[in-house]
């Protein structure tokens, strides 16, 4: 592509190293904000740059918070004998939105992909077995996305647990092998956790 | 949507205001751009308004430019008699690209479209008559979408060229090279039946 002003394209380069976005899109996407008021431009960039500056997770959870501890976490009407592990916020959301639990969550910030060079330290797993030693959690509900690294992620957890007298369960299979949690339908979503089974038990049937 | 944060909140939210983009494009962008070094978030937001706040459009052919007149109004090497009307800069390059154009360009910004509130004053319409008044230019050649809108701006300017010494035309509309007759929309089909050249002209420009 051939620019005709060096400013147009380094906003349209920057704008296609966002996931999914070619040159093409990014292209429309600049175009659109020149062609609008300069405040949006200005209130997306604030926006971002505050985001990325001043982002904090939950010292609990790891889940995306304004404040130390999020708002689930300090819910008195919440179970925190219950945590549900998942692999990032929009999983949070996901299972928010469904309605059907009340514990707490616990965010890994991804799964273990040795592909991708995501190893249990780039995790926040020594946390998670950490608070497991606390002995406060009864039950841990893995509800990562099934696939390989989302199984590899869930059998390393459950074997840094040897010893923690704790129950483990996985959110039951209703939702298709390979689907990302955050698409699945919400009544499927809730349906799954509340059919949770014993971790050891989706073991036998991989 | 509930987010557990105000800021997320936030640049998801300014993040959806693009076109296409829907809030579960906006949060995985956003989620993106949190996994990334904050250089990237910084190199997008600068890029963005440095282009909102210091955009400039060539004077003569109001095609996006850093400087005063763009780098094609000023090649003394493209020919000033003819000039190709277009919508946008996107059609500028998407020309640019063919090799097949020496002459100048003329970025009306948009389509006579009363629907959305575009008339010919939002349009660089009076500066693109005011400009054929000076007698330079030989030949205007419509490149609009052939879309009602687009006949229709063409149209109103051809009206606006009354009594001025010059000669219009449009592209060529027909089958793309290497399209199937069979999958043609019938008016595209229709109007390359009609528009047909004879044969031994095709063979020379093949
Ligand atoms: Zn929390
Ligand atoms: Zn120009």
């Amino acid at each position: 592509m051939d620019f005709s002003s060096k400013l147009l394209e380094n906003a349209v380069h920057e704008m296609s190293q966002l996931p999914g976005i070619g040159k093409r899109t990014a292209l429309r996407l600049v175009l659109h904000l020149l062609k609008q008021p300069s405040g949006q431009t200005t209130r997306l960039s604030s926006a971002l740059e505050g985001l990325r500056n001043s982002v904090k997770f939950c010292t609990q959870c790891h889940n995306i918070s304004d404040v130390e501890l999020c708002e689930i976490c300090t819910n008195p009407k919440r179970d925190g004998s219950v945590v549900c592990v998942v692999e990032d916020i929009r999983d949070v959301m996901a299972i928010e939105n469904t309605g059907q639990f009340n514990g707490l969550y616990h965010v890994l910030g991804g799964k273990i992909s040795p592909m991708e060079g995501v190893g249990p330290q780039e995790l926040t797993i020594a946390s998670l077995v950490n608070k497991t030693k606390e002995g406060k959690i009864k039950e841990l509900i893995f509800a990562l996305s099934s696939t390989m690294e989302g199984d590899t992620t869930n059998f390393y957890i459950y074997k840094q647990l040897e010893g923690v007298e704790i129950k483990t369960s996985t959110i039951a299979r209703g939702i298709s092998i390979g689907d990302e949690l955050e698409y699945a339908d919400e009544v499927t979503l809730g349906r799954s956790i509340l059919n949770r089974i014993p971790f050891e038990n989706s073991l036998k049937t991989n």
